[in-house]
């Protein structure tokens, strides 16, 4: 078993960092292509076999020290019967989005952990064969109510950011439900065996401070604290602003988005938590000398960080250069 | 003269903060949309007579304490026959954008005080009539160069920045000249009358820090080293990330956008140098109540702050109610 990604989460790592990159098992890899010929996306995401195996591809293929669980973080609005399909080039629709508060009201009563069963046959089939720790992971319940009031990907976020100064209260009530179905299914993801937990905040970029205080810290708080000893990493959009309220809540790991400098966050976030992250998803676009001198310049900033796992500041994008991860990772396993 | 607004950016203004708005002259004023029916955008860009309106309407209707020039950040790319037009919905648009290196090379050597003297133009009409200070303003290179490669608005700035990674060479190339036309534009703006300029980085928010240091602020410097005493206000979204970036050229002013805690932002940014936002713009669709309580939150983090500048954190949405507007002015008057 390779323990540099949990020895770096809590922050007792002494080897090289380790490395795991945000989509890693995405379309940037023609195996994984080659398999979204023979299926949707959602049926990949439903069926044990095919998540166990693409959960495991870019380990296979790529040599990452870490595995993150092939899914979505919209199958809690899925599982909320609110319609769920991927579009190709445009991305996920919500079809029934939420429209009013009595929307929000007429939620269906739902046991996730029946209706998301799959995802933990899908974690109990890959654990065994696994020779890399296995991350879990949700979506923070702001970026998943911005999904469920939008309908879909958003450049503004106008309706969502409406709502929630309009009429707070049932906009707490919808992020409430989704904190507790997301309490019930890290669980779930834990109990079936997966070694720790991330949750995703893409949108909290759209907020400024005092509301990611009271619209997004407030529930990964709230999750946080009925996680009790699962090992759980914020990533959040924004989190190069928002990092000193995210440490306050004292996570495992905090998952930096490519603004920041990492290095210079590191004198103000506690050394008992993990920074992971941040290179900009686009440098992996440059030649290979270029690839190298970003990452090392970042691998020397962070040199002897017992809490340090390299990773991208945001999902690799699907047209990313096999290549070029295999530049980047050579150089993580160099350092 | 109302001088609320210049000594807040000499950071010795004694009184209430001034404040004035991004885009305060736009199409959440009925007033200027009445306009918008007689004349195109462009026209209305064109025409000093209708500039030095629209630049006033906003002081006259609603009392701000600074008045900025009515213009676009696109009229460096228009005066060099790169084809810019407005469509309805969509922004500008680029209509022969750079595709190649060549492209740089082949721009057009233009004398841009006569292509742009119709600002100079409308600055001499209005400046005599106004009774609060005028602020002229450019784009910063980078997100100039960006929509000249882009041809128009992005989400994910892709051709920009793979530009800028495989071929930075004449990514430079262009930024300086960008940079070298936004000298000459800015000193035609202050030798027509404006008391202070702020240039517009709306997109060095996609940058991370190494790049961001490279391909903004190092243009950003250029550009204030060369306006020698002009007071200089820099707007970046993003600068909650890279105010101390900013800090580092000692501008008049930094302008913050809506993320960070403005008061935090203080303890970290001399007081010789003045800081202007940061309210999200979103928060203009809540109901008086909140938005008198964001703003005094603001204002009361901000008080006996003498160089503090009350403005959004980016630009007004059109859709703004103008009551809304009218609360927040009332409530930083009051202070």
């Amino acid at each position: 078993m390779n323990d540099l990604f949990l020895n770096a989460l809590r922050c007792s790592n002494n080897g090289r960092p380790p490395i795991w990159i945000m989509r890693q098992a995405g379309r940037y890899l023609p195996e994984y292509r080659a398999m979204r010929q023979k299926f949707s996306f959602l049926e990949m995401c439903h069926q044990p076999e095919l998540v166990a195996e693409i959960t495991q591809m870019p380990i296979s293929l790529l040599g990452y020290d870490a595995a993150i669980l092939f899914s979505d973080i919209l199958v809690i609005p899925e599982a909320l019967n609110l319609g769920l399909r991927f579009e190709e080039k445009i991305g996920p629709i919500i079809e029934r989005p939420l429209c009013s508060s009595h929307d929000v009201e007429s939620l269906p009563i739902i046991n996730i952990g029946e209706k998301l069963n799959y995802v933990a046959e899908a974690i109990k089939l890959v654990k065994p064969s696994l020779k890399v720790p296995l991350l879990g992971f949700c979506g923070a319940p702001f970026t998943v109510a911005s999904y469920m009031i939008e309908g879909g990907s958003t450049r503004d976020f106008k309706k969502t950011k409406q709502w929630m100064l309009r009429d707070p209260k049932s906009f707490h009530k919808l992020l409430t439900k989704i904190a507790d179905h997301s309490i019930t299914y890290l669980k779930m993801q834990k109990a079936a065996g997966v070694d720790a937990v991330q949750i995703f905040d893409s949108w909290a970029h759209v907020l400024g401070h005092t509301q990611f205080r009271e619209f997004s810290l407030h529930y990964l708080k709230y999750i946080k604290d009925a996680l009790e000893e699962i090992p759980l990493i914020l990533y959040c959009r924004g989190s190069s602003v928002f990092a000193t309220q995210l440490a306050e809540l004292a996570p495992a790991g905090i998952s930096l988005d490519w603004q920041a400098d990492i290095t210079k966050m590191r004198q103000t976030i506690s050394s008992k938590i993990a920074l992971q992250g941040n290179l900009d998803p686009d440098i992996l676009y440059a030649d290979p000398a270029t690839i190298r001198s970003e990452a090392r310049q970042m691998l020397k900033g962070m040199q002897g960080d017992r809490g340090y796992i390299f990773n991208l500041g945001h999902g690799i994008h699907p047209d990313t250069p096999v290549d070029a991860v295999r530049t980047l990772i050579d150089c993580v396993k160099e350092s």
